[in-house]
């Protein structure tokens, strides 16, 4: 009994996903199905990819992620499956596996990059597609379908019919890397806003020095926060706290309120790290 | 080990849809459950109609679609049980199951029409229901039980005490039909929107002349789209497009916007197709 | 082939209740998942209780309730596992399961009160947990593998290291409870709103006196109901009533339409029933 994990932009008011799920459910009728989101905004990328991160070191050996955040639907880019880490990802070819990968291949440190280990092949081969292809939807026709036939124990060579995919020619998500000012100070920028109002950055716990500590984070606004803080109950009701987050990402928050409010911060938004 | 399908406007906010696969698991505790859509706008049975139109030509034979958009729960409305095509539906006699059942029945044409393969039986046998029952949540006593009995096996034809209800007593979707303006040319309607705001239309590829194509859309308001697009990718950013959508739709779209803000159109917006 | 519902806060644009999820099957392949809500407005642990309340009288012994609303989340609140009425919670000891617990243990009736079934463990013991705990994510370090153990057949009885937790040593919610005025009136209040604009109240069909009806609500404002419903279906569109709902408490709507909006109500709001 196989997991198929989905992480779409596709919404729930739609029955796409379900109708994703009834083409997996036709072909592997015992795979076990978890939506990671389909709540991603339409055809953002770098969401769908920090959901894939955050996610995939939860789940076990044999796992499938089919994620469809897919804007360049109907043009020729790639389709293409992905193995690394004992999991598997089934998709278009555009960054979308790209934070997963490298948590998953090298934990998310840059010093022990393992990137033999991640094999990539494009889908090419129809029999493992569902017929007729319909120009807009391949997460039907497509991934869906190939998602399935792996979780029915389809090996992941059968998939291609030609050489792998050098990884080196994969799609990379363009993140804005850490600029550091010297050894005291770097600018990081915001990535995404969760459900609460915390603000997800682009600066993870191993991109620090190890030798150095975050003392402030500053905003472009003149706002700031002090210190780094363990969890919510470290200030009180209403003060803003930097902390990293569950995934491991530095993250900005209000306690019992908005960082994104209070801040007025968005994906995009800039800011300045003292280290010492 | 049988799919029973859900399709409600109950909304993820409360948890009604969960409560129903507590009563469905209780009862046939192997069901695979498939939430097609729960965000059906409140008592829009089309909206509904259309989500399961779209839906079950992608499940396996055997399937039960469970629908409950029932804005006439409380009242003489009929409850039914249809097998058509292989799979079955359970819900209210009020159109939610017409444009599945044509999609199913005749494959959506209306040359090849089958009606003789659907059989209609009235829930009027309360051992499969769950006592008592409420007069608001019908979903939760009548609907859901009735699924996972068939889901557990119990024949059809058990579920009905009297004769079948003829096919020509059922309730039906009064959606306003293609009136056509000699041969080169219809009037056509918007029934919904998606989440990407492109809005489906009551136009199916099967409606029009197999000897003419779409030229040219236009709308009230003097704009206009012209000819026929196979997918986004076919217009510049922005661009306004027609195209049959994956669910054999007639859709309009705006790449990377929203056809619905663009062109101020909404459920009940009507058009003019030329045609040649 | 047990079954794990699931009730938080965290909404489903983020993949929180997916990672739950992967924890959970890790440890628990089989583990059947129903989502009951994750829509709970952020902290508010009464509509969390409200959420379990209304369900658990239709889930099957052995279902095991996670429920995460927890504002709490990283200061020394104690975590707790229950078992009562053939059924478990694991969650946070704030309240949240505390309706549901009466609903099971006593059917909502306070005069037939069996709270000797009721037991309770503080999870202390971290075999069952994931390391490392997260400060912000109980959720999935803590409350989902615990869940998943017993699902897999861990008994109850292993989960605390120590003695059980005194029932009466248990956080409550702090419902506002009737007041009466004599016996022809009492106060209540609105606890929550739920998708169609129905409120609910904290009036419970058994807190009335049995030999007594309600004959007439009347709002701050001035407004009234008169009478009680059975069903939307006893009054004009339009029209507003007052009905004894799903889950067994007081409700106020209007068909069609929406009682928040018509009567300006929200949580807290407070009004006078009259009885006879």
């Amino acid at each position: 009994m196989r997991i198929i994990t989905l992480t779409t932009d596709f919404g729930l008011k739609d029955p796409f996903v379900g109708i994703m799920k009834g083409v997996i459910l036709s072909i592997s009728p015992d795979a076990r199905l978890v939506d990671l989101t389909h709540d991603v905004e339409p055809h953002d990328v770098v969401a769908g990819a920090l959901a894939l991160e955050s996610a995939v070191p939860f789940f076990s050996a044999g796992t499938i992620h089919l994620g469809v955040v897919d804007p360049g639907v109907g043009t020729d880019q790639r389709a293409i499956a992905i193995r690394c880490g004992g999991q598997f990802f089934v998709g278009p070819d555009n960054g979308l596996f790209d934070l997963a990968i490298s948590e998953l291949s090298y934990n998310g440190s840059p010093t022990d990059r393992k990137r033999d280990e991640v094999r990539i092949v494009q889908l090419t081969n129809a029999d493992f597609f569902r017929e007729p292809i319909s120009d807009t939807f391949h997460g039907r026709d497509v991934f869906a379908p190939v998602a399935a036939h792996l979780a029915s124990g389809l090996a992941f060579d059968d998939l291609a019919d030609g050489a792998d995919v050098p990884v080196e020619s994969l799609a990379r998500l363009h993140l804005v890397p850490l600029k550091y000012e010297g050894s005291s100070a770097c600018f990081g920028e915001i990535l995404a806003c969760d459900r609460f109002g915390n603000m997800i950055t682009n600066v993870r716990q191993s991109d620090l020095p190890s030798d150095s500590g975050m003392v402030r984070i500053e905003f472009d606004d003149g706002s700031a926060i002090d210190g780094l803080s363990r969890t919510f109950g470290d200030v009180a009701s209403g003060g803003a706290l930097a902390y990293f987050g569950s995934a491991g990402r530095l993250e900005i928050g209000v306690r019992e309120g908005s960082a994104k409010e209070s801040f007025g911060l968005h994906p995009g938004s800039t800011f300045r790290l003292c280290l010492h």
